[in-house]
């Protein structure tokens, strides 16, 4: 096709979409029209420029190119898109936002073209790293990573970090392109129309930076080409662009961010956008029918923990991570700079290739295993327990993206001593439990810790695996079986006068209280609860018939952690359950020390067991 | 004095400190001396080479100079530089790591030099920057703000969200000192010793930066200068050093990181510092006596809600926050960006001076709060309630720093409707419950809203105020009285078969429930529980035991919300908590229906009443 011939049909196609974000905004009474108008130049010349390379009848393919609405609240224009490629019909188009239609206010992976699920800001970016993470260093293939960005999300600081890594990475297939509209939500941004501000900064973080003016095709296209043959670090393309462009009285203008038109003001505005031509359609070319070189799963080791030699389950977590890699070939490790302290060294080790330093910057590894895991991989994301806070909204956003992470918090509660409040995670298993569907393990010696680790990687799904800073006895046989929802009872008797469900470094205090209630001949049960999510409710149910009363004890604040799960298992049976947790403001000192100070130790236990009786 | 005895007196004050740190870490069997050392020169020339102005008899001085350390593991230096300054004494200092002192691993303010707690990488620059926009804008004095930055945690996002709003707000008495001693915890960092690297990112976003051999005393003390003279941008000091300076075997390796020496390596290290003169000591000169001009507190205006208008407790807020200003003229009111869909745009409008932009940035909002609630100011930080998460580390580190501000989350739940999941915030609760001593309040209309805004500026603490996007119906009079940790029963009559818990928007659908139920005479009573944390034990126990059954019903998932906290209230009572909350995978629509589809509606409530009778 001739440029100009191809111009023309671009505009023909801009006109097309231009209309569709209109009208389906106005039929949903919400939305985001305005947004949707500034990138669409962008997009089109993206999708239907001849470039971007994917086979719509199989999204799942190895080699499609990757597009990502950083700004989710484009998704008029990005489900215009996949209409005007002739993937949606009108009518499906126009339930956007309808209750059970997969065009959701902001894109999720419930339609089948979205890449993860965006919309909360300054995300994108961070899965886009990961799917080129993917390309360049583990499938190795061709493929190239879009991810439209809006101008307002780069104030987040997640941008930067997303940013200073795919430089680091060197991951030239990966093309940001920033929409520079100049408004947000509510006036101006930082910067405004000043491409130079975004153009300094982006250039300085280590990226090519291409400016070109965002509603001209020819430009589109020539920087599109261009990133093309960029080599060695990745292309932002940054462009100037009016925010409700076709439509004299949207643009430019504040007061119309996140405003649907009324009935007349579309019949006005459709007047302005001139002919429609609704039998317009856009090709997107297939891409390379090429596939990943995949290892097979092959058996794995197995491993033996001399009873006689404690370990820290931060510890036999890295072990795992290396024993199960080659049953399940597709996993990858991330760590946030802390990795002889997670434990995940010892798989940077074993498995160079397979690891990936993400420094200290939690949002962007989160996002970028997101990334992984919706291109097929098995990430296990790992830090201090108290740093994954850092990533909530991340986590958070991953639910919506059927993730299949595995995050792996260490140096959890007050027992990890002299190091003080800051490096203690103590709302770890609040954060998580409040994911739906997620699993929540915390395991307490190093066979469980192994075994569990399996069952994360086996498991499809969320996983947050909980582990402690000291070494703790072995206390359990190689040949026993641990499982997502289960639990054990390592003490029980029929005379058990009391039921003690801990989990972690809080079972071994009840064991030791176990020990010293049983020379007063009081006998308690101790229940593993090393699965607080889900967790085993008729081996609790059956504790609270036999023994009457439940103590819970956690090195975690009482709101959100083991305490109330129990309860909430437990909320019909009329037994009261007691929670020792952390509730003293944490501090310094030794770990004894701050288990007994917390009351969360044996003796704090024993203590309860007695003044309960 | 002479420039040469200056550095000279210096040099002897650096050894002194130097001994300190790595004795004190000796002494703990823990902490991090090498990351000590590489700032020794920098803290050292800036303390005490008669540029930093600080009462150290008055440390609330408003007008003192304030130093933060974002590189929180550099503690033994921090107490090192206090006990030169003659404020600790040696037998003080090596109380260091030991439970009960307020010398703790990473600095909080038990101890009275420490402007917040940190050691939780990426968040001193943040609260740097609350104290420079107070000393600018709010408090209209002359003191300086240093914060000291590790190079490792130049790679959070976080930082450079702070370095954005830094230089947009021109904090010219800002002054950042970045560390660069080229190693991480487990190595290397992303740039190394590669100073121009840093120097290009940072003066890429608008700061003045100064490159220094950050061991050299004329040259650090040639910085500080410098930034004395610094006008309308911030200031980066970015200095090449050395970890472990000062001791060879420590000098530039790899493995040190958090390693205190031991006996002998010691001995052996001070063997190379050569001669310390522990009679030393260090002159802080005192700062100007300058007080702020503080307005005296008024009376507030007296608000009226006509009963027949309903309005969004999010509108509620602003208008809240606007009345109440004359009372508490300490109050500051951040927005992320959001501020016309917060309400907060109504605080903006009426005291332009004191609101400020703080973007899409989160993580800075939270930690500029802090700094503001350091120098005394009231901040009130709102967003949406879904991108609370991005600042969850800011938050949880906020209650190490005994901080007063006041979180407020608009567009709580599944009741935001067709904007999808991305943007409904259903774990805040769980989150802010998680903080030690936090209050979290959820208002079900605009009088109850006004009144515990007010409460929550009265209250010295961290409070969370969640709102609602839809306008609910006033339900209360404009007498009521509302109070942290109360609650209101609605409806209530001595044959009700059940109780019902439910606040902000789901009270609204139990007080439908309620009238459904009547008509079948069937009775229940319902609980306003506005303050979910503390709450109102008293009256859900005579609840229970009046109606014998208790039902939760939330807009937030179930973990971590008001169904666990009622349950935790409830844990000795024999009586069944069943809880209604959002536990179907969110997605798009219109809110009364997303409310059915979550079952969280006045329908399902009376469907739940019935199952349960």
């Amino acid at each position: 096709m001739l440029e100009d011939e191809k111009v023309e049909k671009l505009k023909k196609l801009a006109t097309l979409i231009r209309y569709y974000s209109l009208a389906v905004t106005t039929e949903a009474g919400s939305g985001h029209p305005t947004s949707s108008l500034s990138a669409t130049e962008l997009m089109t010349g993206l999708l239907f420029g001849g470039m971007f390379r994917y086979d719509s009848d199989f999204p799942e393919h190895p080699n499609n190119d990757r597009l990502i609405f950083s700004k989710g609240h484009a998704s008029p224009l990005f489900y215009a898109l996949w209409t005007a490629a002739g993937a949606l019909t009108e009518e499906e188009l126009m339930t956007y936002r309808r209750f059970g239609s997969p065009l959701e206010g902001h894109p999720t992976v419930t339609f089948r073209y979205a890449e993860a699920a965006t919309g909360s800001l300054g995300q994108g970016l961070a899965i886009g790293v990961g799917m080129a993470l993917n390309a360049k260093y583990l499938d190795k293939l061709p493929y190239r990573t879009y991810v439209l960005l809006g101008d307002s999300e780069m104030a987040e600081g997640s941008q930067w970090e997303s940013m200073e890594i795919a430089a680091h990475y060197g991951l030239d297939h990966l093309v940001g392109i920033l929409d520079v509209n100049r408004l947000g939500q509510r006036g101006e941004t930082m910067y405004g129309h000043d491409l130079d501000a975004y153009q300094r900064r982006i250039s300085a973080f280590g990226w090519e930076t291409i400016l070109i003016d965002g509603h001209s095709f020819p430009e589109v296209l020539g920087a599109y080409g261009k990133a093309l043959h960029t080599s060695g670090r990745p292309t932002m393309i940054i462009a100037r662009t009016i925010k409700g462009k076709g439509v004299s009285f949207l643009e430019d203008k504040n007061g119309w961010h996140g405003k649907p038109l009324k009935k007349d003001e579309l019949q006005k505005a459709l007047r302005e956008l001139g002919e429609v031509d609704r039998s317009a359609s856009g090709q997107i070319p297939k891409p390379d029918d090429l596939k990943p070189q995949l290892a097979p799963p092959r058996e794995a080791a197995k491993v033996h923990y001399p009873p006689d030699k404690p370990l820290a389950t931060r510890m036999a977590y890295g072990k795992a991570l290396v024993r199960i890699l080659p049953r399940f070939p597709t996993i990858v490790s991330l760590d946030g700079e802390v990795s002889n302290s997670t434990g995940a060294e010892q798989f940077k080790e074993a498995y160079p290739g397979r690891f990936f330093e993400m420094y200290i910057a939690e949002q962007n590894m989160v996002g970028a295993a997101l990334g992984l895991s919706r291109r097929g991989k098995i990430p296990f994301a790992s830090t201090f327990a108290a740093f994954m806070s850092r990533a909530f909204d991340q986590i958070r956003m991953s639910q919506y993206s059927d993730a299949n992470i595995k995050f792996v918090g260490s140096h959890a509660g007050v027992s990890i001593g002299q190091d003080g409040p800051s490096q203690m995670g103590l709302e770890d298993i609040a954060m998580f439990r409040a994911i739906l569907g997620s699993v929540v393990l915390y395991p307490s010696d190093a066979v469980s810790t192994d075994y569990l680790v399996e069952e994360a990687a086996r498991h499809t799904g969320m996983v947050y695996i909980r582990t402690t800073r000291m070494d703790t006895p072995i206390i359990y046989d190689a040949n026993e079986v641990f499982a997502i929802g289960g639990s054990k009872v390592p003490r029980k008797s029929d005379r058990d006068v009391a039921t003690v469900v801990a989990a972690g470094v809080t079972l071994h205090e009840a064991l030791k209280a176990y020990e010293e209630l049983r020379k007063l001949d009081i006998l308690i049960r101790v229940i593993d609860l090393y699965s607080i999510k889900p967790l085993d409710e008729a081996t609790l149910r059956e504790a609270a018939s036999a023994t009457k009363l439940i103590i819970t004890v956690e090195d975690h604040y009482p709101e959100g952690g083991i305490g109330e799960a129990v309860r909430s298992a437990l909320a019909d049976v009329p037994v009261p359950v007691h929670s020792l947790a952390v509730r003293g403001k944490p501090k310094s000192g030794k770990p004894e020390e701050l288990l007994d100070y917390e009351e969360i130790s044996g003796n704090a236990i024993v203590r309860k067991v007695k003044d309960l009786l």
